[in-house]
Formats: structure tokens, C-alpha cells, sequence
């Protein structure tokens, strides 16, 4: 360790994944840190505007999503599945909606230990004013893209997909 | 609440971001999750190869990659901003890492309050040796698309990086 220079930090000019290539890395790896960059910023403006209009963390929200679409209700441990959380967070993120009277924990019936969420009729109707609001900005967000290249990115976002998950199978097996 | 049913929680076949799109949903939104599930598909790919292969965490692999980049160290505040994260996670982060022998804290010449962050030499053969498996893992989860279907990509990618950002700079303005 004795050979570390004693020398000032540098400041870099740019900041996101993006900005830690080197000119001879592979243009899969670009690929890759651009498209976790374009995620990431979405993401965040996604999180800034939930909060700002709604108060809401994007969690619950997600949460909120695979509720709506499952009016019978949904098994805590479906929706960790579904959240790809744990069933820890799960819980706690359920606690604070049912506290604000926006989902409810029942019994299943025919298995007394398991208990199913769904949301409230209150919770139904604040879910539709931030998914509304939500499509809104998404469609803001995607406005630099013209009908046809927002088309041609999610074919070709199609074929991506197919090939991780092809690799990933092949990972688990 | 009392308007809810008493019913058996529902399972689905399928779990990823995509899933919870409904058949009316705007192009943009079906494209936003189709973006997001093929970003958390490869994030998760490459978590669990960097745990498997070098019992090493994704946080603690970027908070490396960015020293890399910056042989003269980096201030921890400037690692917080590259790493979007805050102060306290950069910490403990660190702690690790230098508990490792992989990465060294020194002062900042001229400023007695500043600590700069950087590669030890063994980090730095570590991760590179991290780096080198990390790029391939990339080029395969990747190899489901023609060179030029990535060039078409990432293209594509960089307008709607643009666009985004324009919008997140008038969203704080």
C-alpha cells in the first residue's frame, strides 16, 4: 500500500454508468452500461414524481400494480414472487398501506395460516389516478422517440429479453 | 372494506415487470417495462455470477469500477455522487472493502477534512480480474442480437437517453 500517490481527487465532469467506460471496451459492455443509464434515469424520475404528486414510494406503488390486477387478492408469498422481494419487505410495505387504508389482509379460505392482500375500493381509486398520472410521464419520458423507432426499440428490446432469459436457464440448470 | 370478497389468492405463470400490463396500456408504458424487465433480468444475472464466481456484491463491484477509473483516488463525496447512493452506504461500502485490503483511505493534500478513496494494488489485479469475467458475462447475455441489431440498439438508446434527460433538466428547473 505504500506505493499510493498522495495526490488530490479528481472531479469528473459526467456522472452515470455510462461514464466509467475505457475507448477499448466491447461494444456489448456499452450496450450494457447504456441501457442500465436510460433505466436508471427513468427510474428516478419516475421515483421524484411519485413522491412530489402523491406522496408515494415506488415500491408500494408497484405493489399497488400487481394488486390491481388481481381482484381476488394475491398470497403474501405471490407477491414477493411477483415484487421479486423479499417476504420481509413484502410485509412491511403491506403494514404501511393497510395503515393508510389503502389494501387489507385477509384469510384464504381453506388455508388457515395463509393470508391473501388486495386493495381496498379506497385503495382501487388512488391506484387509477397514480397509474394515470404514471402512463403520463412514461409517455413524457419516451416523447424524444418517434411511433416507429419506440416500435423498432421494443422489438429489438424483444430479442434482448429472449436471449438473457435463454442464458439465464442455462445459468440455473 | 367490508365490500371486499372472501376469495382464494389467484396465481400467475408469469412474474417479471412486464406482466402487469393490461391490454389498453399506452405503447410507452409497454415499452418502459419491457426496458425495465430486460435491465433487471441482466442485473440479476450479473449479481448472482459476481457472488458465485468472486463472493463479491454488485454496490462494492461499481464503487471499484468508478477508483478504477480514477488512479489518483476520489473523494467520498464525489464517489457518492458517481455511485447515486448516499454518503452513509459509500461508507460502509468502503469499510468493506478496505477491510479487504482492496481499497486504501488517505487525506487530501490541502484539506484537512477530505479523505480520498482509492485502489490498493491488490484491488486493483482483483478487479480486473472481476472486470475481464464481468465483460463476458455482458457479450453473452447479450449474444442474442446481430452486431447490428446492438448498433440499432444502442442507437435507439441513446435518443431516448436524450430525450430523458432533457425532460428530467426542465422537471428541475
Amino acid at each position: 500500500m505504500s506505493s499510493l500517490r498522495e495526490s488530490a481527487a479528481v472531479e469528473a465532469p459526467v456522472a452515470d454508468a455510462e461514464s466509467r467506460l475505457h475507448h477499448d471496451d466491447h461494444d456489448a459492455l456499452r450496450l450494457w452500461l447504456r441501457l442500465f443509464a436510460c433505466t436508471s434515469l427513468i427510474e428516478r424520475s419516475i421515483r421524484t414524481q411519485l413522491r412530489e404528486s402523491f406522496a408515494m414510494t415506488l415500491p408500494r406503488f408497484d405493489l399497488m400494480a400487481q394488486l390491481e390486477r388481481a381482484p381476488q387478492g394475491l398470497k403474501m408469498s405471490e407477491l414477493s414472487r411477483r415484487l421479486m422481494v423479499t417476504g420481509g419487505n413484502v410485509t412491511g410495505l403491506t403494514d404501511q398501506l393497510v395503515s393508510e387504508g389503502l389494501v387489507v389482509r385477509k384469510r384464504v379460505a381453506g388455508d388457515r395460516r395463509a393470508q391473501a392482500v388486495s386493495l381496498t375500493r379506497e385503495g382501487r381509486k388512488v391506484f387509477r389516478k397514480m397509474a394515470e398520472a404514471h402512463e403520463r410521464w412514461i409517455v413524457a419520458l419516451m416523447a424524444g422517440l418517434s411511433p416507429g423507432e419506440r416500435d423498432r426499440l421494443y422489438a429489438l428490446l424483444g430479442r434482448l429479453k429472449r436471449g438473457v432469459a435463454a442464458m439465464a436457464s442455462q445459468e440455473s440448470s
